[in-house]
């Protein structure tokens, strides 16, 4: 984000600031494969790439970014009903095309066939473990290229950088004393390469965003998105996917016009 | 719904009170089969059974169900973002178990493997035609296990009743001259059939409600969600997918401790 127009608005709307980190430990989704018959043909599993979404999940801008308040419960009414605030940003979720752009695809007109897509997931935990601003760059694409064969049409190509490890602690918005965040992300040089050379269509991040946590400039998100393009950032459960293989089926929400918002992100395995 | 608890809710926090039904005919999706490489064997294509949800979307209880407001926009701060307000059971959305029981599994309980599911679609759009309160019959069930074999297990049953042809105009909630809706839903012996007979853990209704319009005692609800079974309603482009063979892949909402919410619903056919 450029500005602070996100935090103040939101900022304004949430009941109150909360300790992020203090009940974050339910966050953590576990991490596990289920068999699911229905799945013919080349799957036989699903994976929840999802984490469980409350006030105490981590948010780029800090303050909560969902708050959960009760309409009705059960023992008075005969039914529980809630009323959900969210700022679109928030929890694992999707940046649809129109998040960084003036005219791009809204989260309800992203097509359904680019929500289906060949899960590729690149491997930086070792530069991540070493190096907190690490990136995937167009070498890391490669690597994966010469081990896995060509990224496929439609595919999300995610980034594994073992930040799932750090959900429940300070370190995964990592913020130094100048009060900058430290995360690994997508290096623009791999966007360019996936946009140029592929018919990539989403980008998913295991951590907060699709830049680095330093990012001053949201380059990765300002080349991607207005290509229409889309992003996943917080997605969960990257250890329990294979490398290439897997189908992810993106369940982002169809609100008219969003630019985004929280996602059930599905692997098919 | 048994009182007026979420009306009165909803009605205090939403903006203001609009014509449900003004601006409804964008909320009827294109029926559309798109081709989809990524899902190898049984499966080649994506269905998207999710209308877009907007505040002129029909609810149940009348008020809007979602109001969507600003936080930034591209032109003023470089990026676009918004805040949504949303009942739970708004628009395409799950009923979760929760929903109606006082401790049954909530929205992010739901395992993932109950959200991945045969797709058995039961075809009452004649009857319905001709009656409004029609319902989903053991009968029915039979007829659909006659020509389809038996229920899979993980199944999710959904009702054809043609209800989508009304959804941009009042028909849809018809409303009687006594304030009663009257729309199709499920018979509570069809339900029971299913829990005692299959191994089903998922309905979807094309309406407003499992239950029909009419009914006073949502015995349905009462019968099937209280079993850790869920619940989609508003479901959408039921004409596009086949009685038997799609996989419905179920985007529920993940907020902690959620009756339910809106949920992108895909079919893989």
């Amino acid at each position: 984000m450029c500005d602070h127009c996100v935090i103040e608005s939101v900022r304004e709307r949430m009941l109150s600031r909360r300790d992020l980190f203090s009940a974050a430990a339910g966050a953590a989704a576990a991490a596990t494969v289920t068999a699911t018959p229905a799945i013919a043909g080349a799957h036989g599993g699903a994976v929840d790439m999802t984490y469980t979404l409350d006030g105490a999940f981590p948010t780029w801008s800090g303050p909560p970014g969902i708050i959960i308040s009760e309409l009705a419960r059960f023992s008075d009414s005969g039914f529980n009903a809630k009323l959900l605030t969210i700022g679109e940003h928030t929890g694992t979720h999707i940046d649809a095309p129109l998040h960084f752009s003036a005219d791009g695809q809204s989260v309800d007109e992203i097509p359904v066939e680019n929500l289906v897509c060949p899960l590729c997931v690149i491997d930086i935990r070792e530069k991540a473990a070493a190096e907190d601003d690490a990136t995937v760059t167009p070498d890391d694409l490669a690597a994966w290229i010469a081990a896995n064969g060509p990224i496929p049409d439609g595919a999300c190509v995610a980034m594994n950088s073992g930040w799932e490890a750090h959900v429940a602690t300070s370190k995964f918005r990592n913020i130094d004393d100048n009060g900058v965040q430290h995360y690994p992300g997508f290096h623009i040089e791999a966007a360019q390469m996936l946009i140029e050379e592929t018919g990539a269509v989403g980008l998913a991040a295991d951590t907060l965003s699709l830049d680095i946590g330093a990012s001053q400039t949201f380059e990765t998100h300002y080349a991607w998105l207005p290509t229409n393009r889309w992003g996943i950032e917080n997605i969960a459960n990257i250890d329990a996917v294979p490398a290439a293989g897997a189908t992810l089926v993106v369940g982002a929400p169809k609100h008219r016009g969003g630019s985004g918002g929280p996602a059930r992100v599905i692997a098919l395995v």
